[in-house]
């Protein structure tokens, strides 16, 4: 395959980097800095899926660059609140065959890339895996949850196309799988983030803390209670039937799994980073407003992380 | 007049020696190490009242050395938190015909102590000037605000009585003045500080900063907006017609005079103090639930403060 990979940071490096070592032909685009570092020295993965390092066929560091470049695939890997300017400022040069797949995190991606690209060729991706930046085009996996799930909302693409991508990325090294429900995957990891990872940072304590104090128990019981409210209003379905189950899911496994992790948005607020709070509990509020469903404590939490985000920059 | 001052903390010292130095007879009561540094240096009060330093007549430890003593005036100091447990405890100590002056910050100390002495002979006071311990029985008086104001809610107790006592606190130097709506002074404080202090606790800046930010500002105008609401219900007048004429005064006067100053809340958490948020906005949304006013905002506020306090003690 003929791969664009848009963004070089974390993730960008592992996409890149496996992809290349397995055959395909592979390019990535990042400013000017990351560019030059990795024309010189490629890139390389390191952390629990081995050592890795490759070069990659083109560095570019304009998207006007693409022009004219045939590829099959583009991987969107920047942070979520860029998805729409950067849709649509690189429209027209991305490739008219090329399938776009969103590797953001959080709602909203998917919409605000379906209003510069037809839907039928975009694909989401709710990757689980955790990758962090060791230098520039240096990135190492640290942590597994579950494979990426990839699929088109809506399922305007065939199926067979998604299970033959699947496999690509699988024999990679980067366990993948096709659901023709692909937006209940990515709605079960903005309900378990979105009940953690702002309260984590606000407060700066490890989500097994969050779990065990009452009044932030309490608070993220109402966060997933005003989520599948919204959820419901929306025709959303998640892996689970209602709020209830969720929580026994969330307390029962999924927060003693992930006690020690720290908020990443709590990094993203000491590096002076912008946060993805918008496509997290923002996104909620936003659906929420559109169907008359309120969702103050989402609400609070939204314009406290957000002070807190701003108030640091 | 006989005075009994029960806590020896900032509050405690400033009243005990300024009175004793006007020529009255001042008991204090506190817990062993304070009492026996009372005991041996006396007390001292410096900051922008000046210099003073006075003998008390006599120290207490235990409330039960009270009984059988004759006394005009009982001034409790102690927090918000602790007002019912120690006017539970201390009722059947108390001279039968001294009033009580209740010094504490927020909602529900009046209620509170009317559980177990009178109304007739309860005093409230809102007092707004600050003072810092700055060792056993040493406080600073750091800032005045305004006048103490002292009354009975409801009018149980003559005004006249009340005008006298304000006169003898005058006179030793703490300005006061007697109100026939002293409820209404208080909540204005309440106010004051159920906005600001929690969320500069909360984001750890000072309370200009949060009327800098969008994000807190409008968490601020919501917690008052809510404030407002529940007092309609509750029938209890403040100072300013509405919310929209207190945040006018609020962001146009009050918050710049102290835009620099620190949550104590924020002091309170980093020693490990409990603070006073179930007085303020807890109070607030205690008073709401009575009503049927929801006061979602405050309640996340509330339930936030408290985890933090919880975390770090």
């Amino acid at each position: 395959m003929k791969i664009m990979v848009f963004g070089l940071g974390a993730l960008g490096t592992v996409y890149s980097c496996l992809l290349k070592n397995q055959g395909h032909e592979v390019s990535g685009l990042d400013r000017d800095v990351v560019a030059a570092a990795v024309q010189s020295q490629g890139v390389k993965v390191s952390g629990i899926w081995g050592e890795h390092e490759a070069r990659l066929d083109r560095t570019l560091t304009d998207p006007e660059e693409m022009a004219g470049l045939d590829f099959d695939l583009l991987i969107l890997t920047v942070k979520s609140y860029e998805t729409g300017s950067v849709m649509e400022r690189i429209a027209r040069f991305v490739c008219p065959r090329a399938y776009i797949l969103l590797a953001q995190n959080g709602y909203g991606n998917f919409e605000a890339a379906a209003r510069w690209i037809p839907a039928e060729r975009l694909i989401l991706g709710r990757i689980i895996f955790g990758a962090e930046t060791t230098g520039l085009g240096e990135s190492k996996v640290t942590v597994i949850a579950d494979d990426v799930v990839i699929g088109s909302p809506g399922n305007l693409i065939a199926g067979q196309v998604l299970e033959d991508l699947s496999l690509v990325f699988t024999s990679a090294g980067i366990p993948t799988r096709f659901s023709p429900e692909v937006m209940k995957f990515v709605w079960a990891k903005i309900i378990y983030n979105s009940a953690l990872n702002p309260l984590g940072a606000i407060l700066e304590v490890p989500y097994g803390k969050l779990a065990e104090n009452p009044n932030t128990r309490t608070l993220m019981d109402n966060i997933i209670t005003e989520i599948f409210a919204v959820l419901k209003a929306h025709g959303q379905d998640t892996p689970w039937p209602d709020a209830k189950a969720y929580q026994e899911a969330f307390y029962g496994q999924m927060v003693p799994s992930t006690a020690l992790h720290h908020a990443s948005m709590l990094q993203d607020i000491q590096r002076g980073r912008k946060t993805e709070i918008e496509a997290l509990n923002g996104a909620v509020v936003s659906l929420g407003k559109k169907y008359g469903i309120a969702a103050p404590v989402n609400e609070v939490i939204v314009s406290i992380l957000k002070a807190k985000e701003e108030m640091q920059n």
